[in-house]
């Protein structure tokens, strides 16, 4: 599912980063707190087996991009150190921003709000389905039944309570925006997404706690209507969006862990999204 | 650790918010969505042997108390199924706002910030240190070195990468922000927080990831300095804030997962705190 090529990227990527995380804690200059965060390194082993944990959330700033219609996340510095003693930040943001949840009630009137799903849904099996040999070549490509059956020839039937991710390639436009939405002369977006045959698949034939993708939208960018959100959120499931790192994840096995938002009547909101093999 | 009457409060209150939240279903008067979600009621069975999860984090809410130095948290509706297609709202708040984490930079010049605290810290083996006894006849109890040892003898030693949180049963308080906060007649704070010598036990004697509370603050609400978040946060641990249901989770052999934010530069944001035993 992964082309070694892509897990050669996200390694030279995360090393990347490691590298301009060792360079900023350089330029800060302190050592104090840069010695006890090194003394911290080690690894904490995960109990009952895990030995693997896979962090499938984009770092969230305002040059993350968001749908035409939201404006981007703003962050305005309220404390400093040497004027109050403390740094702090007051965050603006709408709910659909990020690496972020759509709660039922998103698109559905009277349905469940994203801080009412009960825990137990943010635990799942994660099934990573991957079309990126075609999103590469076509931005309107989506995940189709025969998809699904693949991923089931390969690794057995999607598991009871799944959580099923569309993995396109995506994640790796996220630095930036217009390669991200992908428009045409008209506007009109471009990304992958659910098939409507297929959300209709997992929701009846199936089943799953949620969906992910790691596009913005469950549904294609150039979708008329949002036929896969009405799917799947329609029948009580979740969305989560702007996965990252779907690529490195073992494709069959592994857990998600959802660690979703918990404002009152969220329609949705950012996710700290996890998974452990 | 938990009073049997805590345990008994915990599950009436439970048993509260599954009747509130089945009578606001049928308020909304949607049969679909409410089936729907029904259907999905049956547990997803956690992997390796985990049984229980437990949700650490309160719901927030304008009416969620903040420092007096913060603003409430606001949600604005932007989006409305009836006008737009789908509901979404703008959320508006300080990081510290909820239950929350605190990155070391929150207090040290050129520390971690939230984002970059790495995901194996986000797993850890939760140490629950009650201290409710007390701090039901004194709002300024604190953590001692003789309640982390006293743990200890019952429990076997902190373990290697533990979360040690204070239990002392402030969450009862949330929804009535006058006693949670518990100023006096001066508007001086009351509330239980880590004593200056536990904080140094801890990062000195122990090898921990962080440490939590049930209360607003590390500290306690009467400390004229903030010793504790000094000393936690100065040897590169985080802090989680506003934590629920302590009283209900095993005080040892439980493991916490910790989503949290990771919004560019954080000094520390909302998080869903979740624990699996």
């Amino acid at each position: 599912m992964c082309a070694p090529s892509l897990i050669h990227e996200v390694r030279l990527d995360l090393s990347r980063r490691h590298f301009l995380t060792t360079l900023g804690a350089s330029i800060a200059g302190v050592a104090a707190a840069s010695e006890a965060e090194r003394a911290q390194e080690k690894p904490v082993r995960l109990p009952k087996g895990f030995r693997d944990i896979y962090d499938l959330t984009h770092t969230l700033s305002p040059t993350t991009p968001v749908f035409p219609a939201f404006k981007p996340m703003q962050m305005v510095e309220r404390f400093t150190i040497a004027r109050d003693g403390f740094y702090a930040n007051e965050l603006t943001f709408g709910e659909h921003t990020g690496t972020h949840l759509d709660g039922p009630i998103h698109f559905v009137n009277g349905g469940m709000s994203a801080d009412r799903i009960p825990v137990d849904r943010m635990f799942a099996p994660l099934a990573v389905v991957s079309i990126k040999a075609r999103a590469d070549k076509d931005a309107d490509a989506t995940v189709r039944v025969d998809d699904l059956i693949g991923w089931e020839k390969t690794h057995g039937r999607i598991p009871a309570g799944a959580f099923v991710a569309m993995y396109s390639g995506w994640d790796a436009r996220i630095a930036d925006a217009r390669r991200f939405l992908n428009p045409d002369a008209k506007k009109t977006l471009h990304f992958p997404g659910f098939s409507e045959e297929a959300a209709r698949f997992l929701v009846k034939e199936r089943d799953i706690v949620g969906v992910g993708v790691d596009t913005l939208s469950l549904d294609t960018g150039a979708a008329q209507k949002f036929v896969a959100h009405l799917a799947f959120l329609g029948a009580g499931k979740y969305g989560v969006e702007l996965l990252a790192s779907l690529g490195a994840v073992p494709p069959a096995g592994a857990t998600l862990i959802v660690g979703g938002p918990k404002h009152h009547g969220a329609s949705g909101g950012p996710v700290r999204v996890l998974a452990v093999a």
